[in-house]
């Protein structure tokens, strides 16, 4: 293609031209190297048609446009895509944190407190909360985010939390299976009929993923295999908390019911590994958790080295892992992970959407969407070579300017 | 003083109010309590007059002004004070940066990397990659900051180094003992002689501070004293990179010295913490460094109980630990080095004045420089709290807002 072709068609074409270096994680386009993962080019240029990208190649060759955006130089890659996010909650836990980094006995707290509050807020307040962590994570290069539903805990409060996430963004899980309530602490199997049954009823059209916390304290393999059967069966896909504080069946019956990801996967045996190696499941790791709560970090050189999918993401929730910044996950992994920057960054982008199951988002590339990250860096290698430093010059969403 | 005050002179004063949190780190102030090193306040405010903190207090007290700034419930805090920081270079260490986190030999590179870039470049060039950095720090909440030469390694680099930080940052330091040149290797005695004579003459007058690098593979006991005496001679103040790599014997040769700093410190001795304890020399910590190479991380907590004044700070340098982020290093402090949230903020605040030997900022009191942080947050553990979020949501320095 020349400098004097006409523009694509009538929609609004913008070229971004000068990219030092391009991620597109599609290793099939021209240009790029069937050995690298990244897919990376030099010297590229995207064009933007709409909410899609149009069209991705040298720069030299791009194709006139309606406008241009130079990027100087510097580095270019897809949209972050936080796969896990439990952002419909209310309330605060600093002292609770400040508490444990102290060594302070802290006795209230936990999931408990939150759901306390969120249950007390009213819509317009947690759509509210909601919105600030949206703008913020947008604000730190993610573009494909994914919320639950898990600190209502009745029929009416996870019903409106999923209203509210869906209403905002672009994923939803319902977790009516985050932990046993305080008021069927001594009957948790009415509990599951519960969240299989009447919330399921009232959840069901609001999400696409159906989700559980299995996990010793939360809910036993029986009684997970019970919520997502459910959930499938009224047609949504299941995803899994799994092998967080340590080891149990999440893992397995993920893989059994060829959930779309595990996620935490901290303490894993070789068989979780294998099954994972087996199947499409992906292992999200959430290193934000493991960073807030001095827990040792999941290993995702033995996942990677096994051919296991990774995604990263931020699990951002007020409790275990505060932060909505992708940067410092892909940082994170790269020092305590095992995982190199190219493998971190990839994880954070393509390996989010698999988790999701999506091939429109985590890739620039002809057809998908305009999703795309301009870093104030030549590098995608900065993301953990300057960790902490919001590193995010310009953001652009489903083909619009947002930073 | 009562909201009838009149104007507290003619020089524009401005209100910063309804702060939920305010972090003096003055415990002798009224409505602060002398159990509480931060020296906090609630519901406060604070009144700017030039480049001076004029009044604080609480802010139904506030006195009149004009203008008025609403804080909306956040926290603000004294701007950080980075004591450590090596920003005259050129070049870019990406690659080196990226074999290391993927177990890839790469022989080149190290700091003789930097230097040869360093000579290269342009003074342009070196005063316009300073100001990138220097913005950048700024927006991240850092209004003091030290950088140094160490890079140049001949008598025209160095002094050029210097020249091109005084005219950006408040505190400057002679590295010349960084690193032997290469030119030198075969006779490091000669390059000591160089540094503590042509060198030292060329620099004195643009550095406040004199600097070398301790350790096994810079300069032994004997070199370094050499150094940071004929610097002493000169009107310099030292401060010493100590017990980085190994242990050895910068720590007691800086309290020998009476030096304002001993910087690392992540191989100490109970000998050099005793040493510390007992001297006005603060332990500068630089987590940034360990989260960059690898490395196990200094134990703060053991300085802390020991009665020694730990300050933190970024060592902001492209080898090494390239991150300008304070806020980062604070997150990194409370997760791997034992300091509590308030420990960590103070660390980063007074704790780093002390390293420079100010009084004049690290502080939010009457006459101190009006340097402020105002985060989007109600509380200043939400930098430990919230790790990787740009939480910064404006800056004042020397009383302008900059951010």
């Amino acid at each position: 293609m020349s400098t004097t072709t006409a523009p694509l068609s009538t929609t609004t074409s913008t070229l971004i031209t000068n990219i030092a270096s391009l991620v597109t994680n599609d290793h099939h386009l021209p240009g790029t190297s069937g050995d690298d993962p990244l897919g990376r080019m030099r010297n590229a240029a995207v064009v933007i048609e709409g909410d899609r990208i149009a069209w991705v190649g040298a720069a030299r060759e791009a194709p006139a446009t309606d406008s241009r955006v130079d990027a100087e130089g510097r580095a270019l890659l897809p949209g972050f895509v936080d796969s896990h996010s439990h952002l419909v909650f209310a309330g605060d836990r600093t002292e609770e944190f400040g508490a444990r980094m102290s060594g302070r006995p802290y006795t209230a707290g936990g999931i408990r407190t939150t759901v306390e509050a969120t249950r007390a807020a009213t819509d317009e307040q947690l759509a509210a909360t909601l919105a600030r962590h949206v703008r913020e994570a947008v604000r730190q290069g993610t573009t494909t985010l994914e919320t639950k539903s898990g600190y209502g805990l009745t029929v009416e409060d996870e019903a409106r939390a999923l209203r509210i996430a869906e209403a905002q963004v672009d994923e939803v899980t319902y977790l009516g299976a985050h932990v046993v309530p305080p008021e069927y602490a001594d009957d948790p199997d009415g509990y599951v009929d519960l969240v299989t049954g009447p919330m399921l009823d009232a959840c069901a059209l609001h999400a696409r993923w159906v989700d559980v916390f299995c996990e010793r304290g939360a809910f036993d393999e029986d009684q997970a295999r019970a919520v997502l059967t459910a959930g499938i069966a009224r047609g949504l896909v299941p995803r899994v908390h799994a092998g967080q504080l340590g080891p149990g069946p999440g893992v397995r019956l993920a893989v059994e019911l060829d959930a779309a990801s595990a996620d935490h996967c901290t303490h894993l045996s070789d068989a979780d590994v294998d099954a994972l190696a087996g199947s499409r499941t992906v292992a999200t790791l959430l290193p934000g958790c493991e960073f807030s709560t001095r827990s040792p970090y999941p290993d995702a050189r033995r996942l990677l080295d096994a051919g296991v999918t990774v995604a990263l993401s931020t699990d951002c929730n007020p409790g275990s892992s505060y932060t909505s910044s992708m940067p410092f996950c892909i940082a994170l992994a790269v020092r305590e992970m095992g995982m190199t920057p190219d493998e971190a960054v990839r994880a954070a982008t393509a390996g989010g959407a698999a988790a999701l199951r999506r091939i429109d988002v985590g890739r620039v590339t002809p057809g998908a969407r305009a999703d795309l990250v301009l870093l104030d860096a030549p590098s995608h290698v900065h993301l953990a070579y300057r960790p902490g430093v919001p590193l995010v010059a310009a953001v652009w969403q489903h083909g619009t300017r947002v930073l």
